[in-house]
């Protein structure tokens, strides 16, 4: 089958064969945002003409795509959910040529006091990570980046989550505040991480926390080329200490990412493993496939 | 006397009487990242040189103006501070023509784990707050603005501050993050900003409720026009929480910030009083400088 991890900025299909391994991928720089005038299925066959050529097979795709600046849109399925129900809500596409394409909705949930939550792409990630580790009751899930979410599985089903703006709030803070005007360039300083996540362990609040890092800065306490690293800790650790919970955690992301915050949750006293976002959004198209062919046969 | 309240944009300058009232006032873009080359002197000469020519009394200024920035440095005073302490911590200028200048340190502090904080300018506010309002006893004072300062004032002494990067933060998500984009402008939505205050009450954590602005707004909770005072609202009832505290609180800011902390003040239980911070910058230079004047003599 073709698979394709459709976002904003990127586009990454894969050929996956039956098991949920990899056969070939291609990455392209034609995220939604890059395509005009709703050329979609031109800038796909773009892509992979070839592969469209030697595969009958739908094309699945999951993320953005299915947003409404998308393809088409595919709504939300509500928590909780399990796999298979995302796998009945697939919506098709219009395509020509006889070919057939389908779009994974994402998931909604609202949280305790009410407030909407959504997420697109990192469903498809969840379900494989399962599915891959064989795990499907009592798990935590992290999906870290520029909005992190944090899930909540029961028995195979996901039960809920919240996303936390955490990687965008560090991206604007070094590019555009009084914190960047004082960061230096140079390696990752995980000593300065570390202090960061302690930090947020703290009384004083996030928005009290963040003017320390200037002043710390200012007194010499933290080195200019150590604070993006000690803000980066501090704003994982207020995101792990506000999603709570005990117990592992599995954290499904980019190696460096996945790895960052995994070495947080263990400073915060949890259990953490990683597994590759790659792995997981692979594994994750093959289930949900594998799924909607059943259900349609 | 003349009184300078010399920041890092602007330049504000008073001719105060005896009792703290104002003569005359200017102000000039002429902030302390106006002036190049260290011409200080130079700079407050072209907008005040009537002035100085009529007045013989030393000149007091407070703000940036005493930061290693500025026209001298003029070290922080430690917590616990008293306003007489401040007044013989003034540091002298070097200026020509028989003229005398004298800067007002900041306060330094560090907060309970030990992380340092730093003030410059509200010192000055909060001393001529107390002054004017005759309470010098149990007092908590908040200073909004770019980075927010709230002050515990106890029998006259400042016993320690936090400061909270609440404006800043505010300016950067609506200028530069994906809350920005579905802000649309209008006039200003107190139900928004009030259910923004409520929200920072519930569980979930900043960094989740940001993320939420975002839902709401898409899931049409939250109009466009109303999602800037929803933040506004957030970000500083989350201010307001971290702070701490019971009882009054005394409001000192520019109008209309002032009057949107003390309307949040109220919804979180807190009864508030507003205080202009340009009478309170002069009730604070008329008292360091006759402090100052009566510990010479």
């Amino acid at each position: 089958m073709i698979g394709v991890d459709w976002g904003t900025t990127q586009l990454r299909a894969y050929r996956i064969d039956s098991s949920g391994g990899v056969l070939a991928s291609r990455s392209a720089p034609k995220g939604i945002m890059a395509v005009e005038g709703g050329a979609f299925a031109h800038t796909l066959e773009a892509v992979i003409a070839d592969w469209l050529d030697q595969e009958p097979a739908p094309i699945l795709m999951s993320g953005m795509i299915g947003s409404r600046q998308g393809w088409v849109e595919a709504p939300y399925v509500p928590c909780p959910a399990r796999a298979d129900q995302v796998a009945q809500a697939l919506v098709e596409v219009a395509w020509g040529n006889g070919r057939r394409g389908f779009i994974c909705p994402g998931l909604a949930c609202r949280d305790r006091d009410g407030v909407p939550d959504v997420m697109r792409g990192e469903e498809v990630q969840m379900f494989g990570a399962l599915d891959a580790l064989a795990e499907a009751a009592g798990s935590a899930i992290c999906h870290p980046g520029t909005h992190s979410k944090h899930v909540t599985v029961e028995d195979g089903t996901v039960a809920g989550f919240r996303t936390y703006m955490t990687g965008e709030v560090f991206a604007v803070l070094r590019d555009h505040s009084i914190l960047g005007r004082t960061m230096a360039a140079g390696p990752a300083d995980w000593q300065a991480f570390d202090r960061g996540v302690e930090r947020a362990s703290n009384s004083g609040g996030l928005l009290h926390h963040l003017f320390g890092a200037r002043t710390r800065v200012l007194m010499d306490e933290i080195a200019p080329a150590a604070e993006a690293d000690y803000l980066s800790g501090m704003l994982i650790g207020h995101e792990i200490h506000a999603a709570g919970g005990s117990g592992a955690v599995l954290v499904v992301g980019a190696q460096a990412l996945a790895e960052r915050y995994a070495r947080a949750f263990r400073l915060c006293g949890r259990e953490a493993r990683v597994l590759d976002d790659e792995t997981a959004t692979v594994k994750g198209l093959r289930l949900i496939h594998d799924l909607a062919q059943k259900a349609a046969s």
